[in-house]
Protein backbone atom coordinates (compact mmCIF):
# COMPACT_ATOMS: atom_id res chain seq x y z
CA UNK A 1 0.00 0.00 0.00
CA UNK A 2 2.89 2.34 0.37
CA UNK A 3 5.03 1.32 -2.18
CA UNK A 4 4.74 5.02 -3.66
CA UNK A 5 6.95 6.10 -0.58
CA UNK A 6 8.89 3.05 0.26
CA UNK A 7 10.55 2.81 -3.25
CA UNK A 8 11.31 6.64 -3.31
CA UNK A 9 15.19 7.23 -3.93
CA UNK A 10 16.75 11.36 -3.70
CA UNK A 11 17.79 11.83 -7.49
CA UNK A 12 20.48 14.79 -7.75
CA UNK A 13 20.83 14.27 -11.49
CA UNK A 14 18.06 15.80 -14.26
CA UNK A 15 16.91 15.49 -17.73
CA UNK A 16 16.57 18.72 -19.43
CA UNK A 17 12.71 17.91 -19.70
CA UNK A 18 11.44 21.02 -18.49
CA UNK A 19 7.78 20.48 -15.93
CA UNK A 20 4.69 21.46 -17.50
CA UNK A 21 3.52 24.77 -15.96
CA UNK A 22 -0.03 23.16 -15.04
CA UNK A 23 1.37 19.74 -13.43
CA UNK A 24 3.93 22.17 -11.04
CA UNK A 25 0.46 23.93 -10.47
CA UNK A 26 -1.25 20.80 -9.08
CA UNK A 27 1.39 19.39 -7.28
CA UNK A 28 1.99 23.22 -5.14
CA UNK A 29 -2.33 23.35 -4.71
CA UNK A 30 -1.80 19.42 -3.50
CA UNK A 31 0.53 20.07 -1.13
CA UNK A 32 -1.11 23.83 0.20
CA UNK A 33 -4.06 21.35 1.36
CA UNK A 34 -1.45 19.79 3.85
CA UNK A 35 -2.19 20.74 7.88
CA UNK A 36 -1.42 24.00 8.66
CA UNK A 37 -1.11 26.31 12.13
CA UNK A 38 -4.59 27.35 12.50
CA UNK A 39 -5.24 27.69 8.84
CA UNK A 40 -2.79 30.60 9.06
CA UNK A 41 -0.79 29.47 5.84
CA UNK A 42 2.43 30.67 7.13
CA UNK A 43 4.45 29.68 4.58
CA UNK A 44 5.23 30.54 0.94
CA UNK A 45 7.41 29.07 -1.64
CA UNK A 46 9.77 30.40 -4.37
CA UNK A 47 9.92 28.70 -7.18
CA UNK A 48 12.92 29.72 -8.96
CA UNK A 49 13.45 28.36 -12.58
CA UNK A 50 15.75 31.37 -14.42
CA UNK A 51 19.02 30.17 -14.91
CA UNK A 52 20.71 33.86 -13.64
CA UNK A 53 18.91 33.06 -10.29
CA UNK A 54 19.41 29.91 -9.81
CA UNK A 55 23.49 30.74 -10.63
CA UNK A 56 23.08 32.98 -7.92
CA UNK A 57 21.70 30.94 -5.54
CA UNK A 58 24.03 27.90 -5.82
CA UNK A 59 26.77 29.67 -3.85
CA UNK A 60 24.52 29.41 -0.94
CA UNK A 61 24.18 25.98 -1.77
CA UNK A 62 27.71 25.42 -1.56
CA UNK A 63 27.57 25.04 -5.56
CA UNK A 64 25.88 21.81 -5.09
CA UNK A 65 25.49 20.73 -8.87
CA UNK A 66 22.04 20.39 -8.25
CA UNK A 67 21.17 24.13 -8.01
CA UNK A 68 22.19 25.20 -11.21
CA UNK A 69 20.68 21.96 -13.16
CA UNK A 70 17.60 21.31 -11.95
CA UNK A 71 14.80 22.79 -14.22
CA UNK A 72 13.13 24.31 -11.36
CA UNK A 73 14.84 24.94 -7.19
CA UNK A 74 11.92 25.33 -5.07
CA UNK A 75 12.90 27.63 -1.41
CA UNK A 76 10.26 26.82 1.21
CA UNK A 77 9.55 29.79 3.70
CA UNK A 78 8.55 30.45 6.96
CA UNK A 79 6.39 33.13 6.35
CA UNK A 80 4.70 35.59 8.63
CA UNK A 81 4.95 38.49 6.50
CA UNK A 82 1.45 38.32 4.22
CA UNK A 83 -0.29 37.17 7.20
CA UNK A 84 1.07 40.39 9.23
CA UNK A 85 0.09 42.43 6.44
CA UNK A 86 -3.52 41.12 6.33
CA UNK A 87 -3.91 41.77 9.74
CA UNK A 88 -2.34 45.40 9.48
CA UNK A 89 -5.14 46.20 6.76
CA UNK A 90 -7.97 44.83 9.01
CA UNK A 91 -7.92 46.99 12.31
CA UNK A 92 -5.86 43.87 14.09
CA UNK A 93 -2.90 43.72 15.65
CA UNK A 94 -0.20 41.27 14.59
CA UNK A 95 1.93 39.46 17.42
CA UNK A 96 4.06 37.46 14.69
CA UNK A 97 7.54 39.00 15.36
CA UNK A 98 8.90 36.14 17.88
CA UNK A 99 10.76 32.71 17.83
CA UNK A 100 7.55 30.98 18.89
CA UNK A 101 5.67 32.29 15.55
CA UNK A 102 8.98 31.56 13.72
CA UNK A 103 8.85 27.87 14.69
CA UNK A 104 4.93 27.54 13.94
CA UNK A 105 5.66 28.76 10.41
CA UNK A 106 8.65 26.80 9.97
CA UNK A 107 6.78 23.07 10.73
CA UNK A 108 3.93 24.80 8.28
CA UNK A 109 6.99 25.36 5.94
CA UNK A 110 8.41 21.74 6.00
CA UNK A 111 4.64 20.08 5.67
CA UNK A 112 4.21 22.32 2.71
CA UNK A 113 7.61 21.16 1.27
CA UNK A 114 7.28 17.29 1.83
CA UNK A 115 3.63 17.35 0.53
CA UNK A 116 5.06 18.92 -2.47
CA UNK A 117 8.06 16.28 -2.01
CA UNK A 118 5.23 13.14 -2.27
CA UNK A 119 3.05 15.03 -4.63
CA UNK A 120 6.33 15.23 -7.37
CA UNK A 121 7.63 11.37 -6.73
CA UNK A 122 3.87 9.99 -7.34
CA UNK A 123 3.98 12.29 -10.88
CA UNK A 124 7.35 10.75 -11.56
CA UNK A 125 9.50 13.60 -10.84
CA UNK A 126 12.91 13.20 -9.04
CA UNK A 127 13.49 15.80 -5.64
CA UNK A 128 16.82 16.81 -3.66
CA UNK A 129 16.19 18.49 -0.22
CA UNK A 130 19.32 21.00 0.66
CA UNK A 131 19.73 21.17 3.97
CA UNK A 132 22.35 23.96 3.35
CA UNK A 133 19.21 26.19 3.58
CA UNK A 134 19.74 27.13 7.14
CA UNK A 135 23.48 27.36 6.99
CA UNK A 136 23.14 30.41 4.07
CA UNK A 137 20.10 31.55 5.00
CA UNK A 138 21.18 35.28 4.88
CA UNK A 139 22.54 34.95 1.57
CA UNK A 140 18.91 33.23 0.11
CA UNK A 141 17.28 36.09 1.67
CA UNK A 142 19.21 38.54 -0.02
CA UNK A 143 18.94 36.52 -3.57
CA UNK A 144 15.14 35.81 -3.30
CA UNK A 145 14.04 39.71 -1.55
CA UNK A 146 12.81 38.39 1.42
CA UNK A 147 11.12 40.58 3.00
CA UNK A 148 10.74 40.76 7.02
CA UNK A 149 9.19 37.86 8.70
CA UNK A 150 10.43 35.28 5.91
CA UNK A 151 12.92 33.25 6.34
CA UNK A 152 13.96 30.27 3.88
CA UNK A 153 13.92 27.12 5.78
CA UNK A 154 14.31 23.83 3.41
CA UNK A 155 14.98 23.78 -0.41
CA UNK A 156 14.10 21.05 -2.95
CA UNK A 157 15.72 20.95 -6.34
CA UNK A 158 13.59 19.17 -8.96
CA UNK A 159 13.37 17.55 -11.81
CA UNK A 160 12.96 14.11 -14.32
CA UNK A 161 15.27 11.54 -13.63
CA UNK A 162 18.68 10.91 -15.18
CA UNK A 163 19.65 8.54 -12.94
CA UNK A 164 18.55 5.80 -10.77
CA UNK A 165 20.59 5.41 -7.64
CA UNK A 166 19.44 2.86 -4.89
CA UNK A 167 17.27 2.89 -2.62
CA UNK A 168 19.16 4.16 0.53
CA UNK A 169 19.67 1.93 3.32
CA UNK A 170 17.88 3.10 6.88
CA UNK A 171 18.60 2.06 10.26
CA UNK A 172 16.16 -0.11 11.62
CA UNK A 173 13.18 0.95 12.56
CA UNK A 174 13.08 0.41 16.18
CA UNK A 175 16.15 2.82 16.34
CA UNK A 176 13.36 5.94 15.96
CA UNK A 177 10.08 4.74 17.48
CA UNK A 178 9.77 4.49 21.23
CA UNK A 179 6.53 2.84 22.92
CA UNK A 180 4.85 4.99 25.25
CA UNK A 181 7.66 6.78 26.44
CA UNK A 182 11.05 7.51 25.33
CA UNK A 183 13.24 4.15 26.04
CA UNK A 184 16.67 4.79 26.16
CA UNK A 185 19.58 2.92 24.23
CA UNK A 186 22.34 1.09 26.31
CA UNK A 187 26.07 0.38 24.60
CA UNK A 188 24.70 -2.73 23.07
CA UNK A 189 21.75 -1.37 21.60
CA UNK A 190 23.74 1.12 20.04
CA UNK A 191 25.88 -1.49 18.15
CA UNK A 192 23.17 -3.52 17.22
CA UNK A 193 21.37 -0.57 15.42
CA UNK A 194 24.30 0.52 13.53
CA UNK A 195 25.46 -2.88 12.85
CA UNK A 196 23.74 -3.32 9.64
CA UNK A 197 24.79 -0.20 8.37
CA UNK A 198 28.04 -0.09 9.67
CA UNK A 199 28.90 -3.65 7.77
CA UNK A 200 27.73 -2.07 4.04
CA UNK A 201 30.27 -2.08 1.48
CA UNK A 202 29.87 1.21 0.67
CA UNK A 203 30.38 2.96 3.81
CA UNK A 204 33.61 1.06 4.62
CA UNK A 205 34.65 2.77 1.19
CA UNK A 206 33.33 5.65 2.54
CA UNK A 207 35.53 5.68 5.59
CA UNK A 208 38.70 4.56 3.73
CA UNK A 209 38.40 7.46 1.05
CA UNK A 210 38.35 10.07 4.30
CA UNK A 211 40.79 8.19 5.81
CA UNK A 212 38.83 7.89 9.16
CA UNK A 213 38.41 4.79 12.04
CA UNK A 214 34.58 4.64 12.05
CA UNK A 215 32.03 5.85 10.29
CA UNK A 216 30.83 8.03 12.42
CA UNK A 217 34.26 10.27 12.35
CA UNK A 218 33.37 10.90 9.12
CA UNK A 219 30.20 12.83 10.04
CA UNK A 220 31.95 14.46 13.00
CA UNK A 221 35.28 15.37 11.37
CA UNK A 222 34.14 15.89 7.69
CA UNK A 223 31.00 16.25 6.89
CA UNK A 224 28.53 17.66 10.46
CA UNK A 225 31.39 18.95 12.20
CA UNK A 226 31.30 21.04 15.64
CA UNK A 227 32.78 24.18 14.57
CA UNK A 228 30.96 24.60 11.70
CA UNK A 229 27.76 23.47 13.35
CA UNK A 230 28.55 26.23 16.03
CA UNK A 231 29.54 28.94 12.92
CA UNK A 232 26.07 28.45 11.64
CA UNK A 233 23.90 28.19 14.45
CA UNK A 234 25.23 32.10 14.84
CA UNK A 235 24.82 32.55 11.17
CA UNK A 236 21.20 31.46 11.49
CA UNK A 237 20.19 33.06 14.25
CA UNK A 238 21.52 36.60 13.04
CA UNK A 239 19.13 36.01 10.24
CA UNK A 240 16.41 35.25 12.16
CA UNK A 241 16.80 38.33 14.38
CA UNK A 242 17.82 40.12 11.04
CA UNK A 243 14.04 38.98 9.48
CA UNK A 244 12.26 39.92 12.60
CA UNK A 245 11.81 36.43 14.26
CA UNK A 246 13.85 37.35 17.39
CA UNK B 1 -3.64 12.35 -9.83
CA UNK B 2 -3.41 14.12 -6.66
CA UNK B 3 -6.61 13.14 -4.92
CA UNK B 4 -4.89 11.14 -2.40
CA UNK B 5 -3.87 14.71 -0.63
CA UNK B 6 -6.36 17.37 -1.58
CA UNK B 7 -9.67 15.10 -0.91
CA UNK B 8 -7.98 14.88 3.16
CA UNK B 9 -9.92 16.83 5.89
CA UNK B 10 -8.13 17.17 9.51
CA UNK B 11 -9.96 14.24 11.80
CA UNK B 12 -10.79 15.61 15.24
CA UNK B 13 -12.82 12.59 16.16
CA UNK B 14 -11.99 9.12 16.17
CA UNK B 15 -13.97 5.72 16.91
CA UNK B 16 -12.80 3.02 19.15
CA UNK B 17 -11.38 0.82 16.27
CA UNK B 18 -7.87 -0.06 17.38
CA UNK B 19 -5.21 0.39 15.00
CA UNK B 20 -3.35 -2.56 13.33
CA UNK B 21 0.32 -3.09 14.78
CA UNK B 22 1.56 -3.95 11.34
CA UNK B 23 -0.20 -1.43 9.83
CA UNK B 24 1.20 1.36 12.23
CA UNK B 25 4.27 -0.40 11.94
CA UNK B 26 4.49 -0.17 7.97
CA UNK B 27 3.52 3.52 7.94
CA UNK B 28 6.39 4.31 10.33
CA UNK B 29 8.58 2.23 7.82
CA UNK B 30 7.47 4.18 4.73
CA UNK B 31 7.66 7.55 6.66
CA UNK B 32 11.24 6.79 7.91
CA UNK B 33 12.31 6.19 3.71
CA UNK B 34 11.78 9.78 3.36
CA UNK B 35 14.15 12.28 2.96
CA UNK B 36 16.40 13.54 6.03
CA UNK B 37 19.81 15.47 6.36
CA UNK B 38 22.98 13.92 5.60
CA UNK B 39 21.02 10.23 6.11
CA UNK B 40 21.62 10.82 10.08
CA UNK B 41 17.91 10.08 10.69
CA UNK B 42 17.91 12.88 13.50
CA UNK B 43 14.89 12.51 14.70
CA UNK B 44 12.09 9.79 16.70
CA UNK B 45 8.71 9.18 17.55
CA UNK B 46 7.44 8.38 20.69
CA UNK B 47 3.96 5.96 20.12
CA UNK B 48 1.91 6.75 23.04
CA UNK B 49 -0.86 4.39 23.17
CA UNK B 50 -1.60 3.87 27.14
CA UNK B 51 -4.66 5.96 28.86
CA UNK B 52 -2.44 7.37 31.51
CA UNK B 53 0.07 8.67 29.42
CA UNK B 54 -2.26 10.38 26.83
CA UNK B 55 -3.96 12.04 29.76
CA UNK B 56 -0.66 13.03 31.18
CA UNK B 57 0.12 14.65 27.68
CA UNK B 58 -3.16 16.21 27.55
CA UNK B 59 -2.54 19.33 29.74
CA UNK B 60 0.35 20.07 27.89
CA UNK B 61 -2.02 20.21 24.73
CA UNK B 62 -4.50 22.67 26.45
CA UNK B 63 -6.42 19.50 26.94
CA UNK B 64 -7.90 19.25 23.13
CA UNK B 65 -10.02 16.78 23.51
CA UNK B 66 -8.46 14.53 20.47
CA UNK B 67 -5.15 13.67 22.59
CA UNK B 68 -7.20 11.69 25.68
CA UNK B 69 -9.39 10.12 22.13
CA UNK B 70 -6.92 9.34 19.77
CA UNK B 71 -6.33 5.59 20.23
CA UNK B 72 -2.69 6.54 19.13
CA UNK B 73 -0.83 9.69 20.09
CA UNK B 74 2.94 10.41 17.77
CA UNK B 75 5.39 12.79 19.76
CA UNK B 76 8.10 13.68 17.00
CA UNK B 77 11.20 14.74 18.40
CA UNK B 78 14.71 16.20 16.89
CA UNK B 79 16.66 14.15 18.37
CA UNK B 80 20.64 13.96 17.93
CA UNK B 81 20.87 11.87 20.89
CA UNK B 82 21.57 8.48 19.79
CA UNK B 83 23.31 10.16 16.98
CA UNK B 84 25.40 11.42 20.06
CA UNK B 85 25.75 8.28 21.91
CA UNK B 86 26.92 6.33 18.89
CA UNK B 87 29.85 8.93 17.77
CA UNK B 88 30.82 8.75 21.36
CA UNK B 89 31.10 4.46 21.39
CA UNK B 90 32.81 4.81 17.78
CA UNK B 91 35.75 7.61 18.84
CA UNK B 92 34.06 10.11 17.24
CA UNK B 93 33.84 13.64 18.85
CA UNK B 94 29.88 14.72 18.21
CA UNK B 95 29.22 18.56 17.71
CA UNK B 96 25.94 18.63 17.96
CA UNK B 97 24.38 20.98 20.98
CA UNK B 98 24.03 23.91 18.85
CA UNK B 99 21.11 25.56 16.97
CA UNK B 100 21.48 24.33 13.84
CA UNK B 101 21.56 20.91 14.46
CA UNK B 102 18.31 21.21 16.39
CA UNK B 103 17.15 23.35 13.07
CA UNK B 104 18.52 20.26 10.95
CA UNK B 105 16.75 17.61 13.23
CA UNK B 106 13.64 19.35 13.41
CA UNK B 107 13.12 20.08 9.61
CA UNK B 108 13.97 15.91 9.50
CA UNK B 109 10.94 15.38 12.09
CA UNK B 110 8.89 17.27 10.67
CA UNK B 111 9.57 15.89 6.97
CA UNK B 112 9.12 12.32 8.77
CA UNK B 113 5.47 13.21 10.57
CA UNK B 114 4.20 14.94 7.20
CA UNK B 115 4.72 11.63 5.24
CA UNK B 116 3.59 9.75 8.32
CA UNK B 117 0.31 11.57 7.70
CA UNK B 118 0.53 11.33 4.36
CA UNK B 119 0.63 7.34 4.76
CA UNK B 120 -2.10 7.22 7.45
CA UNK B 121 -4.34 8.98 5.41
CA UNK B 122 -3.72 7.00 2.33
CA UNK B 123 -4.98 3.98 4.64
CA UNK B 124 -7.94 5.97 5.59
CA UNK B 125 -7.04 6.81 9.13
CA UNK B 126 -7.38 10.33 10.21
CA UNK B 127 -5.28 12.47 11.81
CA UNK B 128 -5.10 16.18 13.59
CA UNK B 129 -1.50 17.85 14.17
CA UNK B 130 -1.12 19.77 17.47
CA UNK B 131 1.12 23.21 17.54
CA UNK B 132 0.83 22.97 20.94
CA UNK B 133 3.94 20.86 21.13
CA UNK B 134 6.28 23.59 21.10
CA UNK B 135 4.66 25.65 23.33
CA UNK B 136 4.42 23.29 26.06
CA UNK B 137 7.61 21.40 24.92
CA UNK B 138 9.09 21.28 28.38
CA UNK B 139 6.32 19.27 29.48
CA UNK B 140 6.44 17.03 27.07
CA UNK B 141 9.93 16.61 27.82
CA UNK B 142 8.78 15.72 31.77
CA UNK B 143 5.92 12.85 30.93
CA UNK B 144 7.67 11.70 27.85
CA UNK B 145 10.96 11.63 29.45
CA UNK B 146 13.19 12.98 26.66
CA UNK B 147 16.84 12.79 27.21
CA UNK B 148 19.49 15.43 26.05
CA UNK B 149 19.22 16.94 22.68
CA UNK B 150 16.05 15.81 22.35
CA UNK B 151 12.91 17.61 21.74
CA UNK B 152 9.16 17.17 20.63
CA UNK B 153 8.49 19.37 17.00
CA UNK B 154 5.17 18.55 16.51
CA UNK B 155 2.21 15.97 17.84
CA UNK B 156 -0.43 13.75 15.79
CA UNK B 157 -3.11 11.94 17.04
CA UNK B 158 -4.44 9.41 14.94
CA UNK B 159 -7.23 6.97 14.83
CA UNK B 160 -10.71 5.81 12.70
CA UNK B 161 -12.50 9.03 11.30
CA UNK B 162 -15.83 9.25 13.49
CA UNK B 163 -17.07 12.36 11.41
CA UNK B 164 -16.57 13.75 7.97
CA UNK B 165 -15.66 17.63 8.31
CA UNK B 166 -15.39 19.16 5.09
CA UNK B 167 -12.40 19.95 3.53
CA UNK B 168 -11.13 23.11 4.37
CA UNK B 169 -10.40 26.34 2.57
CA UNK B 170 -7.41 27.68 1.53
CA UNK B 171 -6.04 30.66 0.08
CA UNK B 172 -6.03 31.13 -3.66
CA UNK B 173 -2.48 29.55 -4.63
CA UNK B 174 -0.93 32.63 -5.67
CA UNK B 175 -0.42 33.69 -2.42
CA UNK B 176 1.90 31.18 -1.28
CA UNK B 177 3.63 31.06 -4.37
CA UNK B 178 6.23 33.63 -5.47
CA UNK B 179 8.18 33.08 -9.43
CA UNK B 180 12.09 33.47 -9.31
CA UNK B 181 12.11 35.93 -6.28
CA UNK B 182 9.72 37.41 -3.51
CA UNK B 183 7.07 39.06 -5.06
CA UNK B 184 5.56 41.20 -2.36
CA UNK B 185 1.80 42.26 -2.47
CA UNK B 186 0.30 45.60 -2.16
CA UNK B 187 -2.49 46.42 -0.26
CA UNK B 188 -4.85 45.61 -3.40
CA UNK B 189 -3.01 42.13 -3.58
CA UNK B 190 -4.00 41.47 0.06
CA UNK B 191 -7.55 42.74 -0.19
CA UNK B 192 -7.95 40.12 -3.07
CA UNK B 193 -5.97 37.24 -1.60
CA UNK B 194 -8.76 36.86 1.54
CA UNK B 195 -11.50 38.13 -0.21
CA UNK B 196 -13.53 34.85 -0.37
CA UNK B 197 -11.95 33.80 2.82
CA UNK B 198 -13.74 36.94 4.32
CA UNK B 199 -16.84 36.40 3.06
CA UNK B 200 -17.19 32.61 3.92
CA UNK B 201 -20.60 31.93 6.38
CA UNK B 202 -18.43 30.74 8.58
CA UNK B 203 -15.84 33.04 9.50
CA UNK B 204 -18.20 35.71 9.29
CA UNK B 205 -19.99 33.69 12.19
CA UNK B 206 -17.01 33.03 13.58
CA UNK B 207 -15.96 36.97 14.21
CA UNK B 208 -19.48 37.19 15.44
CA UNK B 209 -19.30 34.65 18.12
CA UNK B 210 -16.19 36.74 19.24
CA UNK B 211 -17.59 39.62 19.26
CA UNK B 212 -14.78 41.06 17.28
CA UNK B 213 -14.84 43.41 13.49
CA UNK B 214 -12.71 41.81 11.21
CA UNK B 215 -11.51 37.66 11.14
CA UNK B 216 -7.77 39.03 11.61
CA UNK B 217 -8.79 40.29 14.81
CA UNK B 218 -10.18 36.86 16.39
CA UNK B 219 -6.31 36.10 15.43
CA UNK B 220 -4.82 38.35 17.22
CA UNK B 221 -6.51 38.96 20.10
CA UNK B 222 -7.94 35.39 20.67
CA UNK B 223 -6.30 32.84 19.02
CA UNK B 224 -2.68 33.96 18.78
CA UNK B 225 -1.76 37.01 20.80
CA UNK B 226 1.51 38.65 20.69
CA UNK B 227 1.26 38.12 24.39
CA UNK B 228 1.30 34.44 24.25
CA UNK B 229 3.59 33.72 21.39
CA UNK B 230 6.25 36.03 23.27
CA UNK B 231 5.92 34.01 26.03
CA UNK B 232 5.53 31.04 24.86
CA UNK B 233 8.76 31.96 22.86
CA UNK B 234 10.93 32.30 26.01
CA UNK B 235 9.29 28.63 27.25
CA UNK B 236 10.59 26.94 24.40
CA UNK B 237 13.64 28.89 23.79
CA UNK B 238 14.52 27.44 27.62
CA UNK B 239 13.13 23.98 26.77
CA UNK B 240 15.62 24.10 23.80
CA UNK B 241 18.59 25.36 25.86
CA UNK B 242 17.72 22.23 28.61
CA UNK B 243 17.61 19.64 26.29
CA UNK B 244 21.22 21.26 24.78
CA UNK B 245 20.79 22.38 21.73
CA UNK B 246 21.57 25.94 22.63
Amino acid sequence: MFNFLTSRRTIRQYTNEQIPTDLLQNMLQAAAQSSNTGNMQAYSVVVSTDTEIKNLLAPAHFNQPMVAQAPVVLTFCADFNRFTQWCEQRDAQPGYANFQSFMAAAVDAVIFAQTFAVAAETAGLGICYLGTTTYNAQEIIDVLQLPQLVVPVTTITLGYPAHEPPVTDRLPIRSVVHAERYQPFDAADIDALYEEKEALQQYKQFVADNKKQTLAQVFTDVRYTQKNNEFFSEKFLQALAQQGFM
